[in-house]
């Protein structure tokens, strides 16, 4: 039991508050770093430095004996780049939440509440061969996807190659997807599953993922969003392909879809992507197409550099290309 | 000595900043998640996922010689759910600081400099059962605890099962308990003391916190906030018992008790607790009383899952009571 | 290769996300806790708990072979202290960032892109006595250190004792120096070198750093921020004296020099400083002269505790001196 009535050791509630966190190896601590220096140029050009997705992390488990495990992390995003404009103030509160949770796990699967990618999300993220780098799906073609806050998710083991996650979000007093929520009162106001199956050569993923509208937008008069998505992937010695599909509908429908293929020689990877989008539903792109080509060197399996090369070309009559040239380097810890 | 005239390797202040911190066993790194999903009725009712005091921290000693230690620790709040209305913003400056402080320790006690939970929280904190649930006596009877920054503290070492704990506050620029302070310019602007026994099956403490007004207000018209706490446990075999009492005197009077039992069979203990308010000086709570239920059941010293029912049940007229169901999951590490 | 077609362990993904950061051995966690007690007078006089430049770090190298190395850090400024006058909040948001990285390392040196001290700034921070603490010489003085944000920088190996530095930041979107920069678009906008020198009992160091006006004040009408510094040190058996001279033109011109000395008898160094200063081209401190004297007591490498007195006396009539007593400690993990 945790609590007794016996005397404190108070010195020691100083000095080594939690007895039980003194073998260090219930923790490990992991990241990645990741920055790119890019010329980026929408009519105007400029350089920058930015920091993609680069994240700081705790996690470990416990053996609960009778094949139960309890699992935990707290994971942290890392701004290594200054990207606001405000005064140098060393960018204080620049550490943001990325997969933040605690469950437990076991034969039947894993079960975790707090901060995660949705299922939605996880379907299709190793089709992006772009991930977080300056050709990212999410950013020139606007798939859409999302951390939930306050999910609570389960996701089933392999099972002959097909593995099951569904989650669900209780919004209570939080926020889903920004705007606000006051009218979201339910235990499942937002609901992401996925079906993935893998199988030697071949990877396959469909997922369906809806939001109550009142955890957008905070009125019931419009709809609500129901996204699918469908994804595929083939490999071939060093040759393989992908292919994404995502589907949009608030009222009105957005089409979103993206082919990818690479080919490995060396450690080193040269890799292409085309799509097309009619904008999405969060209107953080417009109606258009991009294409992406890079050329990545694995110095090891922890560490690489690439460069490469990205146009987002609006269908607007008037608006700019985005033409961005980013050189990066990417480290696993 | 640190600063040399020497060759600055300055490659290695590049790539390895301090030497000294090659050696990763100076460093403890701990923390305890703590998520739960909550039905919460205030005549509304609503789903909720929250994160109940979860926290990071990393902490250490060094032994100076002599009998000597120095001591560190740095703790984090971890807000692994998201309770803001905000736009999504992956929760950005969502750490908060929990006990942060640096000092000396040795036969003669501990003393230490920073922020850290005061002497009269300390006091009777392993007397709350449901201490970071949702029957916290702070929450449901609105005992004032506070974690003071810019504190400077003294605990005793135990004598014979006697404590002694102190701390004060300078309180220069810096803010106590919420408020401005600009009249506030002493040396101990804050005090809280506390005397703690345990001896056997029984624990009992004693405990008296000051704030200057001038602390909370930036007036000196009002009167100073004055608190003191009696507390005191007594275990029976699985069978414990427990009760406190607080009064704040802040012109206006305000008494606070509570009572509580546990029994513990097997690896679960059931546990209850009822109080009664006048409200306090804060304003965080109104006159009323509480009650609350629950069962933990412990998968090992550092997990445990739990259930428990609490109501809040304001006096005044009109006032729906507050009724909290939770579902809870510790995992210290 | 990262990303592959095969089936995904998604379970993995929640429990255990990065497999190549299973070993912990590739993080170093280290930090400073240094956090001061000061008495201080300007008139009025006040007790303050002051955190000082308190830190927590997390780094590391990877062997990529042929004497390549990949290094990357991440260090955040701790507030131990709590030195704004909000509602008690826990300090949210008190984490800002330091030195954090990546790069590649080899006999050829350092590079590096991220957020850093800059060239300028480490030439001589080996001289300032006492750095960080009450007599900083920034704080005292008005010597103009950066960290600057978005840096692509490198460093020399000592070459038979020479080694060399520069940094040059793209400003982007992003700031260098506070001010917006909307104007400012280059792969340069601020630049910063040095050469440094070591050799038996001597050091010397040349440095320069210039900001395009663009990155500081958003108007492209005003000169130039162009600082150089120059700065020498010698020891002779248990004594070392230090002279470190700046200028600053920004249109206006500005003049700096300090002068130090330490004298070490056991594990103690006692220290002073004297300065005169034109005020500097930030106005962060006016024309005056400062000196300061100071006991350290180093109970080992990693920890020391001192006492020191501090005057800055400004030039202007009317003008308070500020007086500082401080007691302080530093322990180094």
């Amino acid at each position: 039991m945790q609590k007794k009535f016996i005397a404190l050791a108070i010195a020691g509630v100083l000095a080594a508050p939690v007895a039980a966190s003194a073998d260090t190896a219930n923790v490990t601590v992991y990241g990645k770093a990741h920055m790119s220096i890019d010329h980026v140029d929408t009519g105007n050009s400029m350089w920058d430095v930015r920091s993609r997705a680069s994240r700081l992390g705790f996690k470990g488990t416990e053996d609960l004996g009778d094949g139960l495990k309890a699992v935990y992390q707290m994971e942290f995003g890392v701004e290594m780049a200054d990207r606001n404009n405000d005064i140098n103030d060393g960018d204080r509160g620049s550490l943001s939440q990325r997969n933040t949770f605690i469950g437990l796990a076991g034969d039947w699967g894993t079960f975790v509440v707090g901060r995660h990618d949705t299922p939605f999300k996880i379907s299709t993220g190793k089709l992006d061969l772009f991930g977080d780098e300056a050709a990212d799906y999410n950013d020139t073609l606007g798939f859409i996807d999302a951390r939930a806050d306050n999910a609570v998710a389960y996701i089933s083991p392999s099972m002959s190659g097909l593995t099951l996650a569904a989650a669900m979000v209780p919004a209570g007093t939080s926020t889903v997807f920004g705007g606000a929520n006051a009218n979201a009162d339910g235990l499942a106001e937002a609901i992401s599953v996925a079906a993935m199956y893998g199988n030697g050569p071949l990877y396959a993923a469909l997922a369906y993922e809806t939001y109550d509208q009142d955890v957008i937008t905070s009125t019931s008069a419009t709809p609500d969003l129901d996204m699918w998505r469908f994804g595929i992937g083939y490999s071939m010695d060093a040759f393989k392909v992908g292919f994404v599909y995502e589907n949009e509908d608030v009222g009105a429908d957005f089409d979103i879809y993206q082919l990818s293929a690479a080919y490995k020689f060396g450690n080193n990877v040269v890799k292409g992507m085309y799509g097309e989008t009619d904008g999405n539903a969060l209107g953080t792109i417009g109606k258009g197409d991009s294409w992406g080509i890079g050329l990545d060197h694995h110095f090891s399996k922890r560490t690489k550099v690439y460069a490469q090369y990205v146009e987002i070309d609006p269908d607007a009559a008037g608006v700019s290309n985005t033409d961005t040239f980013s050189v990066g380097m990417v480290h696993s810890f």
